[in-house]
């Protein structure tokens, strides 16, 4: 319970405004003054709801993964069958080799390397996000396995790992230089793992 | 042809000396005086053979490299089977992931660490040696194919793209924490993709 006279600005829209600002010019590059016109906000209001810069820009992080979490899912309800949702979010890492130069990336990637190496805080907000990220694989391969649209007996937490195994590894060979000509069999390769069947090849 | 004196040291092993020590403490780290202490040449005998230090440094990179390609090629050849190698490539990979602190990781993904964004001759060098590993993963699973032994009827140069992911993605793994027991399940649904029919799933 809250006393005293009601908050007279929309948390949310707030946050999602600071997450703005932090995610197009990074956390030491976004200034106090930056945060107060983004969101909006007096001083004494963003002080006494968000507390320090530093503490603001962790809900921030928190604030993009629950976004990032809340659209997959609705992504995955959404789409056709699970194998179709996991091919269509392979086919949207790679998608981003063509536009790399004029977006501004993931928020979680561009701060886990601005920050992640000297703080141990953001470190654990960015591990949360892929965390998360494995969280949405694992209901995706679950479903489809229940369904009977994803024919393969390897274990889902294996498969799980695989999957993030596999986002790394395409996101290395963007930044290499890596083609959609190049990357495109690759992930057809990587979506046949999920008929895999043990037995039939021991 | 050369005339003159010829040269008293063996050119072989003072690029494997200059090496290294490049290799256990980067470019930067390195000061002349390493170098001649490290290859027990005088300094003009350096400067004459190798150039400045950037030179022999460009050199070191391909020295590693041949002597990487030569053993590989080497391991390919002496395995029980073409599959044996791979598989035992990616396993070397992974054991990485235990010994990281103590041992100097690879002399590539160092140099790319160091220097690659600010250095096009260095970052042209450590992309050859990415070419030839792929083309060590080429050679094994032609052969593999061949022998009747790698039954899949993908593109080999689809495959091969998809072993450079996956060697990516583990490597990006075990920066992330990511231990053996995590891992060798994801490499043995890597491995699997060489069995993959194309046809048997349309």
């Amino acid at each position: 319970m809250t006393y005293g006279r009601p908050k007279e600005f929309d948390v949310d829209r707030a946050l999602e405004a600071a997450t703005q600002q932090f995610w197009a010019v990074g956390y030491e590059a976004t200034s106090l003054q930056d945060l107060l016109k983004a969101m909006n906000l007096s001083k004494s209001s963003l002080y006494q709801t968000f507390g320090k810069k530093y503490d603001l820009f962790i809900r921030c992080l928190e604030h993009y993964q629950q976004s990032m979490v809340n659209e997959l899912n609705t992504q995955l309800t959404n789409s056709i069958s699970p194998k179709q949702f996991l091919s269509d979010f392979l086919e949207g890492v790679i998608s981003e080799a063509k536009t790399n130069a004029t977006r501004k990336g993931c928020f979680l990637v561009n701060t886990a390397n601005e920050l992640c190496q000297r703080d141990a805080g953001v470190a654990e907000a960015v591990s949360c996000g892929t965390r998360n990220l494995a969280e949405v694989f694992h209901r995706a391969i679950e479903q489809g396995k229940n369904q009977k649209k994803i024919n393969t007996n390897m274990p889902t937490e294996s498969l799980v790992d695989y999957l993030m195994t596999s986002v790394s590894g395409l996101r290395t060979m963007i930044k290499a230089g890596a083609d959609r000509d190049t990357l495109n069999p690759v992930i057809n390769i990587i979506m046949k793992t999920l008929y895999i069947n043990e037995a039939a090849y021991q």
